[in-house]
């Protein structure tokens, strides 16, 4: 089998489900979704858009609590099987490099990126308005919080899994203080993680109109043999409001500003009850993977209407191969800002 | 038993039915909710947001019912049990002091309030705009409409069940012209139900993001041996448009405008999916009780999604508990305008 | 019998179910909607908003496909008795004159309608922005793409099924570039379909609620003994978006731009689960319908939730009564611009 | 000469210029306009939207002076002749029926009315949002702040001169918390300036331009034969933002909610430099007149461009001629809400 | 001479005035503008947006007059030479082809153009909404009022001087019902001036951005040598509202909505007091010009600041040479909907 | 004389102007105001928003002009006064850093600072919509084009004169991609001006009016015994748009996002015609300042209703105490995000 992930890892215990019913996107759902229902932990209202990450054989993820005061914390969940998750009571708490506690009102839509031997936290936080917050932490109980990457507003933001060309690389979607109806995907260098710089645009929204509003970076890209997959939400906008799909794009390896496909079709939208209402009706919003270099298997953990969460699966080698015959680069993927 | 409530009365047969679930929040939804179903009566699409009261040993009700030309009326409903309901045929009838037929093309909200010996219909009707308006009956035969309160636009009142130092209480929100992104209760003193004045703020939207946006007075405040038990609705708004969830304040019994405690989380919020849907997605709208002041039950009666009747169950003693245990208070709450 | 439908058809095959459930409504939804599901060809994610006539025999239709890019094209469809459909492949190819292919980006909102020995298409594409555009075939086969009748902005137009006074007749709703709250029904002229002129205001918007905010033209207006039968949609406005409902009305024959009766109570409006919610939530939108001059049978094609095609059925006669036992006329619906 | 003013005073030495050039309005400028600069007192950037009075034989007025730090207070001002006005160095202070010193962040648009024995200030501050506070005083030395008449939001208000059928009334306009791009003119009841009620309709915008958007109330309503003279301020919209002008109507003496006639063409709009530009181009504001029973001579203070003070003067006589013949009556003007 | 106007006229009496001061623009101000002042009539505020011809040897016109009710009629203007005028004191009036008295709340922007041996005026109008109204007369005595062209909402319009291709031609700009945030040019044909279709696109704002907002045709199209000259306004938007320029296009003679050379400048942009302020700031608004064949002297009147009517002029072979030498094409300009 | 210029340069030729009339603001205008006309340039309609400092005993500056196309650039201009400017007929043209030409569609509001020995441009330029560009130069010929620090939105930054505890300061305001009505000025760092990170807020608008909506840094913070003095620009809004005011705060020399004193009153506000009126009414916006330290005389330069260049003259150490005097901290300009 040709090696299709780069600097992956074997995960056999991958959670997976083999496809039940035909269908045109090399993304199926699990016939069991969603594997979170409201209330799941007390002072905890629905749990969503969250990070998870293999850890120890088993499993560790970031999530996403929105909490019954209706403001979203971030919440520790363990599992044995990926699927069945135990939350912790508490919040997240953070410290500083001097070990004092720091705070923000709120904290959401997590990602957890493993960069060298350290796991990442990038989420949105308050910084005078909604903003990106970075959090490290190498045994998953001690979490520092670092510099903020960038000034308001941004909501959306995701870290790569290892430095290129020896700087840290971190994708980001500008924003406004209210519900943005605009949005594009850009790239940010830094050395450090303290100083970011070289800013390049990626990706705007398309003239598909599943994603003509809007778009953000979902989990962090992986690293595969056509370049970095990147899987991303796009939105578009009716007389009823937002509606959040997914699809994805393959970026240059070396220079990932540059875009080589991108998949004009959506790869999942919202079509099951438990997506098409909620607290906000109408969305998936994917926020991680976790793939098997052995297999090729794929998970995607998304966030289903604000409300739960639920799985996908796939095959890479097929996800890339369906976003190569169905690429439409648009004239904004190449040349603005690069 | 301590006695929580004042001023009560005894209701032996009030509808009711034991938690069958654990639950964080002291309130906990009928078993068999929605009560009322699409169409219920001929001419009428839907019945909401309505208010009931015992009355001769059984119920009696006045009901918002959406007209199948999209208008709202209120009927009056009869119930043995309070829970199974039949509607007139034709919405209500108001007349002058002087028996002339008056009316305004639309009424909607109904609360119901005995004070005395006389029973009031405070609900939201056109008055060059939405304005509260204010009937009275005794019979339930013949209602006259009496003076609006006051100028537009304010789409949300209710009255004390008894005078206060002398005067009538009536809370209400001021409102714009249209969906009205705002609003704060007031509290309005008046000596005769002609004039009103010695108008005093209440409360804002706090910074719990499930009532960020506005908030509105429910049912008619109970009184308590802690304060004036207050339900009252807060909104949020989403990209796909506004969630209202519900709470519960306790005010001063002699100066109502002083909120003693004021519960942070929600106590009922859109989860079911005849609240999740319906002609206005995602409400659940509070808009009566009934207690018992032997056994402490307590029935809410929600409208839920613009569509269906619901009903609520909890124990007063407990909800004034699991207020005062979560309450903060916003520094609105406490010194603005009064 | 007397003689309902004039210059209609008989069609003994017509897809028809009794009523059977009781109800006001001189419509009622078959018991099988939807009869289309997601995903129905690959490719194309939603069908609905689709129109339909009867050919050789059997039943034909043009379908607004929404493919998996989010784009909507038209789709020919192909049944044997109404119900269960057939949907070619690929999106229909229009061109012009000359033979030469001729595209848009987008095509929505098709109407079907047979005019003397030949079949239009009026839909929506994009001319510089939301425009109605005009097709024609004879034999389903080779389609071509006529003079766009208006300058932007336009979005909703159906041809009437014969000419009058010498002139096809065209109603259509003038729109703005985004969701367009506001709109009302015109009827123009054109004595060739290249030209068009004469326009006349038709309706309004009314004080009824359910159609407070816009209206359009739905299936071609059916000739009746009592005037032109005008199905039409409405919307009002919610806190959460717009809600479609429908409903009709009585064109006068020979002068069809006066309003001769006019429904003030919706037809149908999102009651069903595949009508609250679907990518556009509390969607009911008429575009075709099919009726048997011998038993004054009709079937309603209409689009649910912009996700699915539902059907309802009705008897003319019973409709045309219903109408006029409800009608109310606005000020708006006589006089202005005509 | 017929007796034109009614309950009216002499004012021998009220400041008046004959008119200088021909004009159709029975108002005209002073030619010496505008009577204030900009930085009049130290601290103080502009004053404008100003009321006056006739006191011990001079003049009194209750002024808006905008601070530089933009904050508007009330300022008083003093003057021999009505033109030339000595301002104090600090704001006005109120105080509580208790001496205690009460405050608003803002106070502006004052309006200065003398019922029996007392001067009472209707202006704009803050309570919980724009709202009108009440002031009385009898020696213009201790100003009693009273209990606001409304809530908000409320932005313009003024008081009857006089008791009718034994209340006070008052005329107001109920606003958003923004811009508020409508408005309509309401009448309130009060036995005792305490309590407020009876509300009633009195004007809405009308379909002449110069005040299609929203209109209010301006000096006080003079009591004359045919009426009582109200002169209130109409907006119109136009691409760069609001133009305010100012007409007047005739209400009914007994019954003031009662319009009897109301011009409609404007009697000023914005012409002059000072009125096109300034802080907020294109507005004339009148706040206050004075009249002399003898001579039947008027004048009228405005605000220009929320920058400077104006006079304009006239002969009520002819005024009233001039609004009787170049009436026209909006079918709002009598029946809404009365 | 090369003989630069086709199809022109003599007119050695044409106004002028050679240019004073140096500058860039082709097109300079008459010394002495403006040439109306406010109050031009009794009962008008302000003429401006005003469109004028040569007849009989002296100038005759049709003037937007703004009444002191805020709303626009029409007027007619007479003038020995073409800069002083004397209105009519009446508006005009309008028949139908029948001699029946027709007419619209309002009118306004009105160009007047001469097609063979009739007059024609193109106005916005109130047809269930702002329209173009056609009218026609060859006395200036009847004028008759014509079908209108198009279905709302179409607020500028302009014919050319001559048919092409054996139709008439007209542009015209799709507006919203607001202050319309967008707007491009449209042609359209005409056989009759009853039927209109053919409809093409002609310009769309650009990117420079003094026109980035919207443009719209100004006076009747001049045709030259190198095709037809076409004055238009651009608007931008700054924080303070709309400023409107203007410039010219030149279009290929036989077919028109092609775009040969477009000015990336403006020629006039507001810069003078009586451009500045006004009744709408800061505008410029070109409807009508005349030509001497012999000289080439061209005299452009233009609305200012919607207060008043000012003059400009120039050479038109320096115009077009200006234009060309200055000429950037938009993609727009050329490809879309033709 | 006490040393109040720290770090400062002897300027004996500085532009300046004693004042001329009383007045409370530490700042008077010069009496020749504006110092630029419209059309300075060939192909250049206004000058504004433009800086400038010493050099070689003469002055330099890099202006803002707007060009006939609407569209911004920078122009370079000379002087030997400081008061008569003569400027470059072409755009200044950027090379990057291998010399190779690089371009943005439109420049803007620069600033230019001196920092060792080199002279930066900071900039508003064009990178996938409104963002800071950076530019250096050492002898104004050549000027290299450096990265850009931010992602957009930004429109609105400037460097500090010298670096801070080893690291280059930068304030800047994030923004829409509208006319953005809100902002506050953030401080970032950077060791290299490639990298940027440790982001810090200054200050909020506050709840003084003339500065509620947003506010953004001016010149460059001058180092005085006191602090950094910072000028900057507050905006308010009125119902016909933007006014745009100016006044200064005090910043900590070595944390210089804490701020020690912020000047309550506005120190310039729009009073005078070329301030009032022009292509953006309302504005003063100051951009540059010099200053002799021998005598602590200042002019400061600031642009005048978005087309004039003002003069403003003052006394630092009149203008430090005024400041201080006058001072309230807002609780945002101390804690947040620091």
């Amino acid at each position: 089998m040709e090696k299709v992930l780069i600097n992956g890892y074997s995960l056999p215990n991958i959670p997976f489900e083999e496809r039940k019913e035909k269908g045109e996107s090399p993304l199926w759902r699990y016939s069991k979704n969603p594997i979170t229902k409201r209330n799941p932990v007390s002072g905890v209202a629905r749990i969503f858009n969250s990070a998870v990450v293999p850890y120890n054989g088993k499993f560790i993820g970031v999530f996403r609590g929105e909490r019954v005061n209706g403001v979203p914390k971030l919440y520790l969940g363990h599992s044995d099987d990926g699927i069945k998750w135990d939350f912790d009571k508490e919040p997240l708490v953070f410290v500083d490099e001097d070990g004092k506690v720091t705070d923000s009102y709120y904290y959401y839509d997590p990602r957890l990126v493993k960069v060298e031997d350290t796991y990442y936290i990038i989420c949105c936080l308050d910084f005078c308005g909604a903003s990106i917050g970075l959090m490290k932490t190498k045994d998953f109980k001690t979490f520092i919080r670092m510099e903020n990457p960038f000034i308001p507003f941004n909501r959306n933001a995701v870290l790569f899994p290892r430095k290129v060309n020896g700087n840290y690389l971190m994708l980001s979607r500008p924003s406004d203080s209210s519900h943005t109806p605009f949005g594009d995907i850009f790239l940010s260098e830094s050395p450090d993680l303290v100083y970011y710089g070289r800013h390049r645009h990626v990706m705007s929204p398309s003239k598909e109109w599943w994603e003509s509003l809007k778009i953000g970076a979902g989990p962090a890209p992986i690293e595969t043999k056509d370049g970095w997959l990147l899987f991303y939400h796009g939105v578009t906008r009716t007389c009823n409001g937002y509606v959040y799909s997914m699809s994805a794009a393959i970026l240059d390896i070396n220079q990932p500003s540059r875009v080589l496909y991108r998949c004009r079709n959506f790869l999942l939208t919202p079509e099951m009850p438990y997506e098409e209402r909620g607290f906000v009706d109408n969305v998936v919003f994917p926020c991680a993977t976790m793939q098997d270099q052995d297999t090729n298997r794929l998970v995607l953990y998304y966030g289903a209407a604000d409300s739960y969460v639920g799985m996908a699966f796939g095959y890479v080698d097929q996800i890339l191969d369906y976003i190569k015959k169905n690429s439409r680069l648009d004239p904004s993927d190449s040349d603005i800002g690069k």
